[in-house]
């Protein structure tokens, strides 16, 4: 049994990891930590908690923290956590970071997407992107794990063996995401009332998210060279849920006659087959299905489908994942079992919730 | 381990058992029987279980299936359960049905309100009302339970420590009722569209809904006299839910003094503390708190609170369920685990989903 | 052509009259006043109005207001227009209050309900309460109207007939209440964020909301005594649309042969007919027919429709609005008419859109 | 005043046009056609028509109908009208088609996509796709209209001005589609469920969609070549509206000082202004801004926004509409005003309704 802090725990994600602790045999929540009430009864800020949670928020006094617990978790704005990070922390505890401070390697595109300063990129290097179905060894050695996000997850994954395996260009991939509103977050802000999402569907942060400079650099990683991509984010009037279509042009490739041909049906599923072919949390879905969103509501997996279009030449991918789970808290929880080496999916058998 | 078959698997209710089912630790389901998809796979009917879920549905034989299952759990239409009962399934399994065919000990009643003859009355006298908190330990004995419908879980137990301990006139009872739509079932029906439903409330069925008789006779009992009450269902727009808004004149009670007043807050409070202290699954909430059905989405929880109105000498008690959990699929496996003596909690330690 | 001036263009309510106004063929808006947005152009505060609406938001200085138009719709919070209003501005232009500051007619009823100062009660007198359908006359003839509130209007026209007949004891009447989102305003206040609302329902300011002595005091000059009930209302996760359920015990009324019994379904039809058998906007829908909010949706429609129950003795009363128009602002545009001679219907013959 | 009749009234594209048409000075409904409601009042299909509509359906005999009326609107399943028009129809009314009979002119495209005989391809010829703004002159002149489907009115008007005026390459064009569920039909088909469809997003379609081929029939014209694009719809829980977000690669142009470069902001929103400056109905939104699909809902607008993204050398077009008034029957009575020398705003001067 370890002991967890969570720093943020009043935000949707925050909360989310709440409700997967909870049910995790291996770990007991020792630290509600959320400026904003402190002193309060957790359950009193989420109804949900009623008798589940008997505790108080805490503040953000990531130090004293560290001296408690075995993981911290960081569900905060950009750039707290690197504003406080120390070596001293990191010798006492592993951190999992919600936030995206340790995603991207280089400072200068950190500061240029997110506009401020970085605080303490001499982490940088060690952190560990903890996209667990592809960087599951680094994980299992980091004391720091960047934890992706929602968009950059359902993205990254969706494209990913596409690229590895060099049947797509890479440079012509576009990514319309469609996100449900909790990954706005529970900010009191116009755009997030109701009546203002309910019955309306927008675009926004279009060739500007901060989340697109986080896929092509893992994508880069990937396609073994630089990536530059499209995408653009959608507002839909959801809970949760977030849905990637990807397009991509396909690329030739040498074919067992010794031929060169676009790859069919069964050469792009093979490539999925070969990375995800074993992974819990990721579904392939059948030929011909298109993922919904409600089929992993309230779980872990990530479901995958395509479909390639011979009049463009072009492949149409698409990946669902519940941006509270997989898409941050599950993600975290599978991160941290990847950490303290229990079994990765404990605490995240959450079949999905229909309807 | 025992072995569980589900008729009905492929309605929403039925659906929920197997969600539930899965996450349980004494059970395996051996049989997913759907009239309308035999043969087809459980994952190609409900997407949510793809990989979860390899069995294809099997047909309703029931008595083939009592042959290789330890208890079989009903989400039929009405009078299916009575037309095919016979002494030899209940010897050799136990038996939960979530339709109402075993509810109403009366059988005049039940004809009368359903419009449809009763095939095997003999087994009423023996079928057990499963609401658990209250018929605990008559279930434990049980081969037939007849698990209540979700209107009546939540209406009846939202008022019956009121109506047992004397604390309200039970004939002036009006519940006002809001579902959400998984209420309606799966049938491709024009009120049950998504344009029809969004962005609308209406009340159906108003003074002739079934569940009417179920929560009079119920009620009845508890008061020690026979009961009648206004019920009014209201469909809504969301998936789950259940909120049952209560209305009922104060009755005056002996005081500690010795003389006759109102009930107070305290004294009501205790009334529920009385029957449900200890219960897990119902949260009897703090004073000026009013329950919303999202604090209990996808658990087996019931949220109470009440407010007592001065002015009109009436109280307002409210009541919310997760129509599918404690409403249908939650109860049936809480009243399994009496049956079979587990844990009553196993498998219902649900948190539930916020946001 | 007249001019007019709204104060507190940038509420919902504000928005829904520059909708209304901006179709009607004898008004022309002439100051979208907002203390929140002054300066701002109308249409960056609401993108639907993008090339309708030229005009910038502007100050709530409602003495120089009064200099430049004919009429002044004030959607404000209470306390504002009886902090302003003098003999000066009603001398030199009508006054439309879609606040509640001159609702009621008793002060202190007022200043407890609404726990602030009332600073004018001079003009309480003077006041109009404009439910037109039935103080028509009276509007005709005002300075000041007092626009009914939302859970009001429909509370009231939906059970006026029976109180005014006798057909049902007043006070025994709850009155359960749901309504659309929009009716919380466009507060950035947590409540009303997206996801707290999508996919729950719950009840609020049980006993004790402020439009209960409105219903109370309305219904009293019916009765033609005072009246005390019970007034519930419900959040529901759509944006428009109030539905109203009211119960009451029918009264026994002397019958054409002489006897005394309770009334019948023709006979409340015909209290409804009488007073209502004329009204374009009150739609009593046909026997067994329950109104559903989208069938009202954007118009200024009321729908009635009842149940009698003989078990209980009850009548199921049941009305829907568009809560931002006939409960707000369609409501307002109606008395304007009345008050400038306008037919009644003007800029107000909108069908109800569905889906 | 025109007679118009309706066959398909009782869809939800028919209803629209019911609701349109009665606010419409120069025109009476005389036919209600509804081959699944004979006899039955329309008030009794559509509840939002208690009191507007008195009339009950009628069955679909065009040639009947045709002696009765002025102008007739099929909307109607592909294939009905192609199986029953003839040329004495046609001499005796004008026909506005809200099916896919006419909209394509090569018969074979036709037959692949929709996977029917085409039973008077001798009317493709004469046919005039009525996408008002494009083909103004043409409707004008024309006895049978083609109009465009929802989908592509939304995907053809936001790219246009674009193709028309050489800024981008056609061939790169990617739709991605977004749409609420009226889009489906009032079919009783379990996807159309509530249940299924709210709280999910999912695409549908994909490279395979019927619109496809009228999109690219129509931008081929404007770009003087054939075109071949992606487009992918997809699901969103929502009652109305449109949402196209379109990805192409821009196009240098020759500048001002006789250089090739890519076009900059001002030169697209040149582009645009070319177009629509004078276009009511077309929205071109300031710079920054994303068209969100409430701004237009329940009106005729197309809202039109863009965001040159200068690292990827594309354009994001996005395009939002009310799907079944500008993508159906805002635009049937646009076209028919068009025919019968109506201003071409009659009817339609919909104030867009928020929220």
């Amino acid at each position: 049994m370890i002991r967890a802090g969570i720093i943020g725990a009043t935000g949707y994600a925050g909360a989310e990891l709440v409700r997967l602790l909870l049910g995790h045999r291996e770990v007991e929540i020792k630290w509600y930590g959320s400026r904003s009430y402190i002193d309060q009864k957790y359950a009193k800020v989420y109804g949900n908690m009623f008798q589940l949670v008997e505790d108080s928020c805490l503040d953000d006094r990531i130090e004293e923290l560290a001296k408690q617990v075995d993981v911290i978790f960081t569900a905060t704005p950009q750039g707290f956590l690197a504003g406080v990070l120390t070596e001293e922390i990191l010798e006492r505890t592993k951190v999992v970071d919600l936030s995206a401070d340790y995603r991207l390697k280089d400072v200068a595109i950190y500061e240029k997407w997110y506009k401020i300063e970085h605080k303490s990129p001499q982490f940088l290097e060690e952190a560990v992107y903890g996209l667990c179905e592809i960087n599951r060894e680094q994980v299992k050695q980091a004391r720091l794990v960047a934890n992706p996000g929602c968009y950059t997850t359902c993205s990254i994954l969706t494209a990913y063996p596409l690229v590895k395996e060099g049947l797509i260009e890479p440079n012509t991939l576009i990514v319309d995401a469609k996100s449900g509103t909790s990954g706005a977050g529970r900010g009191t802000k116009l755009p997030n009332l109701f009546c203002e999402v309910n019955e309306s569907i927008k675009a926004y942060g279009v060739a500007s998210h901060r989340h697109t400079p986080e896929i092509e650099e893992q994508l880069g990683y990937a396609a073994g060279e630089s990536v530059t991509i499209s995408f653009t984010p959608h507002l839909v009037p959801m809970n949760r849920g977030i849905l990637a279509t990807e397009y991509a042009s396909l690329k030739k490739i040498k074919q067992p006659d010794g031929t060169v041909a676009y790859p069919s049906d069964a050469q792009v599923r093979a490539a999925y087959e070969k990375y995800y072919g074993s992974e819990y949390f990721i579904r392939l879905l059948e030929q011909g299905t298109c993922p919904e969103t409600k089929w992993v509501e309230g779980s872990n997996f990530v479901d995958i489908g395509f479909q390639i279009d011979e009049r463009t030449r072009r492949i149409v991918m698409m990946g669902a994942i519940d941006n509270l789970v997989k898409g941050a808290a599950g993600q975290a929880v599978q991160n941290m079992n990847l950490l303290f080496g229990f079994p990765e999916t404990e605490g995240l058998k959450l079949v999905p919730m229909f309807p």
